[in-house]
């Protein structure tokens, strides 16, 4: 949960690695507090960080750099797709990752099934510019289980994306390997997958767990990173995984132009820093990577 | 200055951007705190990052990830020089770039002019896997200011390396134009120079501001980082510069086989790290770049 402490509020988890760590950032105004059915639910405005969205203690949101991680979500996958029409999201109740998504010119459908309709509501009136992929009429928004969703559908989605709570108790569901089972089913052939994949210092093994069972459904597994400064490490891994073996992460199958990005206001993705982003430190590369770059 | 709060110890600095941060790690033990004639030093062990070295409230040195900063420190610019003998490193005095400089069999002499003999000492005795350099033949300890001391040298140095304080108020004298200008008299022909370069988000003004004179001095300057789960931001900064106006930071002069990166320990620093590290977000290209890549 977060404390509310004078003018700071601290991210304080219960859960490790957090649990030992304390990230305070210094608070303009509380803007919302509530508990809902699911989670702790904090809003401030901050001078450093702009509106800043709190989950059990864990920083989900900030304005700051939200762009980041949203844009990578979004472009990782979409980009080294050859055609991608329709889109799932699991989580991304801010609205985030599906904005980025609707900038692409191939996409027809974008899902976004968030299983906590009190987050969808305090984003849209504290982080509009999130929010406003819910707009579009290319988007379905549906409140529920994200793991339920999931079994029923086959065959319906060239990309899923999962963009769960950061808290694993509460999203445990959706790091094991019945949910990327059924994530491979609800692909179409040639889909592929982009899941958030946690810091690759502090929550490693879990890193680890998470492709060793990846690479048993899918025959290219890779993961990658972007600089974060409004999570507490600092960073963020993305695990890619494609059901086509001839897809290569490393190389993005769509460049785009500096006329593109410019277009699609893409303050941090771009080819270059796709290709960048799987290039691992020489300790992470040989703890994830134990038999060379082959399945990358 | 840091607050020791029951198990916590909170990074609390003055000094903007960290004034709105609170950076916390949960303690196992306190093992020295002391205020020397130039800062408050403070070292505690704890579970999370191992040792962990404070000055004025900001992270040094953790045991979790000194090498990322300590590698990239080094092997940046030692890499780019094609024959580098005598190295100078001004702060440093947790002995952490100077390990790594040995490691490279070019260099005959290194000196570490560290203004705060305490800092040292500290080190000695809680980080010992780092401040072995200074029992090193080839290692010249300065207790000294190395603000004087630059201005005292003229052609004396293949690689001029500034590993300062963090606080800028303290260091202040380490990041202006007269400083950098001393540098470059204290370089041999086609030396170079590597300076802490701060973060990309919170600071990126004032990073715009040393790559503005930098440039006036230099006719090769770029910017790189890491990324470092201790430093509150999650990443840091180098800056380069070469008199030699043939210098590619991006393409490195000397690649390092398997073999060397495993001789040499290197568990962070590798050939391809080093031109990942010059890709910068999109954001930060533009305003760090503004004509372009040309001068990298």
């Amino acid at each position: 949960m977060a404390v509310i402490d004078g003018k700071w509020c601290r991210m304080e988890s219960e859960e490790m690695p957090y649990s030992d760590l304390s990230f305070g950032i210094k608070m303009e105004k509380l803007l919302h507090k509530e508990i809902s059915k699911y989670q702790e639910i904090i809003v401030f405005k901050s001078q450093l960080f702009g509106n800043v969205l709190v989950l059990d203690g864990i920083v989900q949101v900030a304005e700051l750099d939200e762009f980041v991680y949203h844009e990578m979500m979004a472009n990782l996958p979409l980009n080294c797709h050859p055609d991608a029409k329709r889109v799932l999201i699991v989580g991304g109740g801010d609205g985030g990752v599906a904005r980025e998504i609707l900038k692409h010119p191939s996409v027809e459908k974008v899902v976004v099934c968030e299983i906590d309709e009190k987050v969808v509501d305090v984003c849209k009136k504290y982080f509009p510019k999130l929010a406003e992929s819910f707009s579009d009429v290319r988007t379905e928004l549906v409140i529920g289980d994200g793991i339920e969703y999931m079994k029923d559908q086959s065959s319906a989605f060239d990309v899923i994306i999962t963009d769960p709570q950061d808290k694993i108790g509460i999203a445990e569901g959706l790091h094991n390997e019945g949910y990327y089972n059924s994530m491979k089913r609800a692909l179409k052939p040639n889909g592929l997958i982009c899941s958030e994949g946690k810091d690759m210092y502090f929550e490693l093994s879990f890193v680890k767990r998470l492709m060793t069972f990846s690479r048993k459904l899918f025959p290219k597994v890779a993961y990658g990173y972007a600089v974060t400064p409004s999570y507490a490490p600092g960073h963020i891994g993305f695990l890619l995984c494609s059901t086509n073996p001839n897809t290569s992460f490393k190389e993005p199958l769509k460049t785009l132009t500096e006329n593109e990005m410019k277009e699609r206001k893409l303050k941090y993705y771009s080819s270059d820093i796709h290709r960048a982003c799987f290039i691992l430190p020489n300790h992470i590369k040989e703890d994830l990577y134990p038999d060379g770059n082959l399945q990358q």
